[in-house]
């Protein structure tokens, strides 16, 4: 087995997954539990930390934990103040909030601004350069598809730019709790990709959002479409309406990341207006939290045995 | 006291609201009940009716009552049929379901249809007809603002076409149930004109309803707005995304029906955007059903006193 090099942590809101890394990127041990940031007491941080990954860190004496997600929130173990647009690997390397010096830092999230008006992530930026690491890219337009999808800018390697989309979150309140859900089955049921690319559709016809969601309602009416079509349609609206809104270029290519159900939905929706899709793993995040330990100098130095086998480009102690 | 012509009824979802008026639209008495729709038991509908309205009837026996609003629905007294546009006071006329022959008839609300998606209104159309003899219009862009607004386009004295945009609903479900409520005060507290506005400027710029959405919460991440602010702010972008689907010609006249509150954001929101406003008070319904009574020769006769007061153009038996 190759040496632990890194402890990556992914901690939301609801949820924390750790994986133990090796310098390669090698999962060598993973561990998850559904302790988020809304069950962490005040102050109860660095005992939970302890509880969840102690024995990884006491297993490997040296070892660094990087930690990206809501954990870096004013709600979470420390307030990581975000990181300014453009932002690349250096910069989110250079910017690191350590909670436990030498042993434990999060790593921060990302700010913009357009026309006056900020937008900000945490965590989907190390599943970015993660992602840009398994694509051998410098320059993409990427889309994290979720309750709050990102649409993100990436030039010369650096994220230059991006914007949150309240789309799943739009979709399961109108699902759940609008007059639509009246039309609509209790479980999503079977899907229905005609309903759907229907959707993504009309979501680029005039008329705008807010309209379009009422046919959901006027269909259901006059007995056109079923249940299960009208909550593939529903899908399709919103998420057409969050592709027409990024004005792409024509046959511009998007990569997708997410998990494959919803990415599906969205590899779907591009590929219907035209635009070359690549889809990227979820795991995209752990390639990310190395690069940046990477950046850092942080990678535990590998033993002898592992050194050969490292991939070009690595950086040596 | 004028001779009651008609009893005008407007039976919503949640409530009843009804006038007995004289045929120059003077309203000599009315009742109101939460009875809605919902409240009315299936095979209840005669009782409800004469419960609230029959001492009205027997006092003035002869008497016709039309009825607007979902009481014509599928789940209301009885369904009646959608008049398709376009569609004006004959055609309305035309229509009426009889509840009780010769005493008590449903006006049926109108439907449209737009690449392939119908459209539906219910007794908002008795609003328009009522504002558009008000205004003495036969040419219009109306807005009727509300859970599910609806912009009302008039060709020649007809309703030729209008759209429902969810506007209202979407409002609220946001403003309570969405991660952005934990950003805005419990209740709307202080109105913040400068905020809405900015709201509906920003609904006019690229990046669509539910990018713009996520600034209330980024806003207040930095805390550049505070909770009042927000909610004008969300107010706007919801009106102004709204405003923005017309695509109206610049200039171009809007009368907005409502009630004052809200169609004083609308008025607000049309101004800033250069359209002159005209604002109708709310009870046009009861000038719209007497003018669908007109056209379907339902009106009571005037007392011989008040025959010489009519307006010039009311019809006579």
């Amino acid at each position: 087995m190759a040496d632990p090099a890194l402890i990556a942590v992914d901690w939301g809101t609801t949820a924390l997954r750790g994986a133990l890394l090796a310098a390669d990127g090698t999962v060598l041990a993973e561990h998850a539990a559904p302790r988020g940031l809304l069950s962490v007491p005040p102050g109860g941080w660095g005992a939970a930390f302890e509880a969840e990954f102690g024995a990884w860190l006491a297993a490997h004496p040296g070892l660094v934990c990087l930690m990206a997600g809501m954990v870096g929130s004013r709600q979470g173990w420390a307030e990581a103040a975000y990181c300014r647009c453009p932002a690349g690997l250096a910069d989110v390397a250079a910017q690191l909030c350590w909670v436990q010096p030498g042993r434990v830092a999060i790593v921060p999230g990302l700010c913009c601004e357009a026309d006056g008006v900020p937008d900000v992530m945490r965590g989907e930026e190390t599943q970015v350069f993660g992602a840009l690491q398994a694509l051998g890219l410098q320059v993409a337009t990427l889309v994290l598809p979720g309750t709050h999808s990102k649409w993100v800018q990436v030039q010369g390697g650096r994220i230059s730019h991006f914007s949150t989309h309240m789309t799943g979150e739009c979709y399961a309140l109108l699902r759940s709790q609008s007059i639509l859900a009246r039309m609509l089955p209790a479980d999503d049921g079977a899907w229905v990709p005609e309903a759907f690319d229907a959707g993504v559709a009309r979501a680029f016809d005039a008329g705008g959002l807010l309209h379009h969601l009422f046919s959901v309602r006027s269909l259901a009416l006059f007995g056109r479409d079923d249940g299960p079509a009208l909550a593939s349609r529903l899908s399709g609206l919103l998420i057409g309406e969050e592709l027409r809104a990024q004005a792409l270029p024509a046959g511009a290519p998007v990569a997708v990341l997410g998990s494959p159900a919803l990415a599906g939905r969205y590899q779907r929706a591009l590929a219907q207006r035209g635009h070359p899709v690549t889809a990227v793993q979820a795991d995209a995040g752990w390639m990310g939290l190395l690069a940046v330990a990477r950046a850092a100098g942080l990678l535990a130095a590998p033993g002898p045995a592992e050194a050969d086998a490292l991939p070009a480009g690595t950086l040596r102690p």
